[in-house]
């Protein structure tokens, strides 16, 4: 039986035990505290952060990456990536409601500076104007609107309190102009400068994030998520649409949630800020379209049967107040444009957080998920394309697949030895496999021989090489007829079956077929691509050297692909932050050629061709 | 005893009878018929038209000036202007709601094209686009921005409606697009291109005038009126200022009495032509400064005291729905700028409706009602004032001063040889004056001598002309040691008193310096004034050489002088139907320059001076 260590919470001061090499995150969830964390516990986003403050807890390798040395010796650690191993005196930012915890917060994320000029066109100018008189009769709008160089126009509530206001403040206010609407967004009491703040959602289909930034400054200040609600609608775009068809109230209740979830993330936002919803002047989205028309309101079930038309693909303004977004009552929804219905906003934000619509070089984009979409070109030209990729890198679809969450395989590696090594999310007993474990599980069974050109698992062992000496051949095993390969056995033994790595084949030979065809559109060959930009989570946690070999991608040399992280949610608060970002993202969904897949008669055998595997032998 | 006619109505088969020489319009209204009449039985609005079907009635002066010789033959008649003088049957077009008197009325008022060409930049397009396809996967929304050359965003409203609306007519819309916001309007099935209407409210003291226009013709298709309803709580703007500044509810109250008398106008129009409120698209509003305060609930009580700030003079642009007026949901309540506090969006539209901003030559706008409001100047320069005149022109503060209604003498003559000619609004037993009738009853009596240069009525009547025979002498009379003129003498008699000169020469005087003054601003004399336009009623029925004789104005030519009519009203139409024209009253209020005379030291010595009567004998 393993060692029990002592664990306190000093915001409650309660203490627990917990076994040596235990998870801490997971530690403390099972004891009821609310730890956020987005990435599933991959030691990636900073949200589950503990303060040690007495016990041993060197720090990891994602602790040395997300903290800087001072808070290292504050004893800043993720606790995602703790393994317990002392009796821990722990700190937990996150429940704090104090302010010098919100302060310890605020100088971690001050550091999230988006790589911009914040230009929002959104501007606080405190005005400390002439008092009327005999010389000086302008209207009490003049006496503001002539402290600027454009002309504003007053919303009526502004208007309406106007002159009370300038009279109890003796003429000295701080005014909120927005450049974008030539508009008046606030005029308040006394001077105040610098409380000006935008949001960015990115609404993906599992998950909402929302970004919460000083406009000012163009710093992060806040960052949070929550589970898409539609969810309990369907898990994906197509279950959705099928619910809006057969529900009456189907896309109410869909905009209804997730206006109620973005209105928490605003309310999580101003909480953790101490500020007011007014205070926030501007809200960007992106999302794939589907989900922009389920915020909007706006009936997509015309998105799933051919020709797959959208409601609108341009870029959307609407008033904040209009759409029930609790913000500032004069501020503004936008969001992305889309450039078709299925390579939606998401998509071209993270056009344009790559830079590779400014590119002489060429450039692929690929984010994969339920669809995978792919945008390839440069300064010159692009096109862009979607595939209905299947879920299997999400781990769905798999017999074992699962979410990338504590007790999933993310990682496979066998040595020549024929040795397996696995890593699992929290280092628990393995339950499943998430997509970067399916992912490795099949690159490394190439590389071992076990997988041929065309998908099969080898039913010999004296395929192997070294057969004799080979341990993995015992892994291979033969369920019901079906071939699998076994990665972990015990009570729950966790294995990849034929029809998993055929699962794998549809996805990444529909991505690779997109690819190809994109690539015949700009015409060039795959050896051209100057760099591969893998978005989302995906690109994070896979090993370039599995996606290449399982060929999700044409050849390419492993150092031109980059994973960009969100790309999308950077995107989006790109174009809060700067308008110029916002007319360039407009432009690249104008520029972009889409290329619809589905229609090319080239795209099927492309796509069988691609299911192969050349990497692995005869 | 008189002779007793019958009066028959078609509408309702109703018979009355009424005395020889009896006003047709008051024996209707007497018998309970609810026509309308907004220019007090003048024989100037048209509205109290009857059609005479049976019975003599010979056309009068006003007939032949509003009724073309087809309608005259047809029977056309002012009902104001009528006296009974047979047995009548009539057909009144105002009671009928039937679809052949409304087109009666269309024909009269099609032939008031406000001349413009009209380009509102609203416009109705009907599309029939191309179904989606294999090849053409455009959104809804770009399929229909693609047939048009700007860019138009689509209200949230529209949006949501977008898919279906398109489908269900199968890609044969008409959409209305308002190239002023860039902004779609509306998307309707089917194909309907002329139904695009606006209105253009006129917002008085005392009465909304509300024109009912064809956007795509310019054509007016209804006009009608209402007491402004805040009268009850003030007749003059002072009064109602108070009333807001002494009551916490008092602004809503007054916002919400206009508004629903703005909503009786729109909803009379809609009636009128069988039209939609959502046909609607865009309403401008002209008026005194703190009519448009009211209008949008926002506070004028600053404008009542010194320095004068009003809350705004710029032109402004608010939702129709937000300011609860009841139009197309995303329609534009446009007011019109205005230059000061007390030079109003009226007296800006009456300067563009006068064209005085682009003549070479020297013109001068005079506005006159309890404020009298002036404008000088040419395209190169122009100056405004306003003065507060006092409510004389307009009957009040006059002894027996009345509005301009029935009983009313309007005008008034003196012969050589001392013989009094009078007429009576309605030709009735007179029992009081309006302000035509005292401004003549003044400008007579110095022409005949019985008042003096500092306005005094003469005492003695050896001051008359050939006294012996001259009946003059016998009308001065001494009421209670204040001199007198009668005019009428019966059981109510008629008359002048020497205070009601004085309230004239107070009115008088302070346009007149006010005129003094702006030319002095100029740089220029009376004699080079080339035209004066003179605004509102009171140019249309006063007498020029009486309003040159008591001096209102400075010297000048009659003949350059000109009434212009209701040139505000007239002003609204045209910044309604052309963005041309609204750019223009815009520019307007940007480049004429204010003078506040009440700032004026050199104000109070001309105002004195004016005040005398230059015409009248030592």
């Amino acid at each position: 039986m393993p060692q029990e260590y002592e664990i306190e919470v000093t915001e409650d001061d309660r203490k627990f035990s917990a076994a040596e090499g235990a998870n801490l995150l997971e530690a403390l969830q099972e004891q009821g505290y609310e730890l956020p964390s987005l990435c599933g516990g991959l030691g990636l986003c900073g949200k589950c952060r503990v303060k040690v403050l007495a016990g041993k807890q060197p720090p990891t390798e994602s602790d040395r990456e997300l903290f800087s040395e001072e808070e290292l010796e504050r004893g800043m650690r993720l606790s995602c990536r703790v393994e317990v191993e002392d009796d821990l005196v722990l700190a937990i930012p996150s429940l704090a409601q104090g302010k010098s915890e919100e302060a310890t917060a605020k100088s971690d994320l001050d550091e999230q500076i988006v790589d911009v000029e914040p230009d929002s066109g959104i501007k606080r100018v405190v005005l400390d104007l002439e008092n009327p008189g005999r010389g000086d009769q302008r209207s009490d709008a003049n006496r503001i609107t002539d402290e600027f160089e454009g002309s504003y126009s007053f919303p009526l509530d502004i208007m309406e309190d106007l002159p009370e206001k300038l009279r109890e403040n003796d003429y000295s206010v701080t005014v909120t102009i927005d450049d974008s609407s030539g508009s008046l967004l606030s005029v308040e009491g006394g001077s105040s400068q610098y409380e000006s703040y935008g949001m960015a959602f990115d609404i993906g289909t599992t998950t909402v994030a929302g970004y919460g930034l000083d406009l000012e400054t163009g710093r992060t200040l806040n960052v949070d998520s929550r589970e898409n609600p539609q969810g309990k609608f369907g898990a994906d775009v197509v279950s959705r649409i099928k619910y809006v068809r057969e529900n009456e109230d189907g896309l109410d209740r869909m905009q209804s949630e997730i206006i109620r979830a973005i209105n928490e993330l605003v309310q999580g936002f101003v909480d953790s800020r101490n500020i007011e919803r007014k205070d926030i002047y501007r809200a960007t989205f992106v999302g794939n379209n589907i989900m922009l028309h389920l915020l909007t309101g706006v009936d997509p079930t015309h998105l799933d049967q051919a020709p797959y038309i959208p409601a609108f693909t341009d870029p959307q303004t609407f008033d904040a107040e209009e759409l029930g977004v609790k913000i500032n009552s004069g501020g503004k929804i936008v969001l992305l444009p889309s450039l078709a219905g299925y390579v939606g906003a998401d998509v071209m934000a993270g056009v344009l957080q790559t830079g590779m619509h400014k590119s002489d070089e060429l450039n692929l984009l690929v984010d994969i998920g339920t669809n995978g979409e792919m945008v390839l070109g440069n300064r010159d030209k692009m096109y862009a394309a979607s595939t209905a990729a299947g879920p299997a890198f999400e781990g769905a679809n798999i017999e074992q697949g699962m979410t990338a969450r504590a007790g999933a395989i993310s990682h496979v590696s066998i040595d020549d030895e024929g040795q397996l090594e696995l890593e699992v999310i929290g280092d628990k007993r393995p339950i499943g496999l998430c997509g970067s474990g399916i992912v490795d599980t099949v690159g490394e069974l190439i590389k071992a021989g076990l997988i041929g050109e065309k998908g099969g698992i080898v039913s010999e062992k004296s395929a192997l090489p070294r057969p004799t000496i080979n341990p993995l051949g015992n892994r291979l095993i033969d369920m019901e007829g079906e071939k699998a390969f076994w990665l972990h056995v015990d009570n729950n033994p966790v294995f990849v079956t034929q029809q998993d790595v055929r699962e794998v084949q549809l996805a990444k030979g529909a991505i690779k077929a997109g690819i190809e065809i994109l690539l015949e559109e700009f015409g060039a060959t795959a050896e051209e691509i100057d760099r591969v930009y893998l978005a989302g989570a995906f690109g994070n946690y896979l090993r370039k050297e599995n996606i290449m070999r399982i060929g999700v991608l044409p050849r390419v040399d492993l150092d031109k692909i980059v994973s960009v992280g969100n790309a999308a949610g950077q995107g989006g608060k790109l174009a809060l932050i700067n308008r110029g970002k916002m007319d360039e993202v407009n432009k690249i969904a104008r520029d972009v050629e889409y290329v619809e897949l589905s229609f090319r008669s080239d795209f099927t055998e492309k796509f069988m061709s691609a299911m192969s595997f050349p990497e692995a032998g005869e």
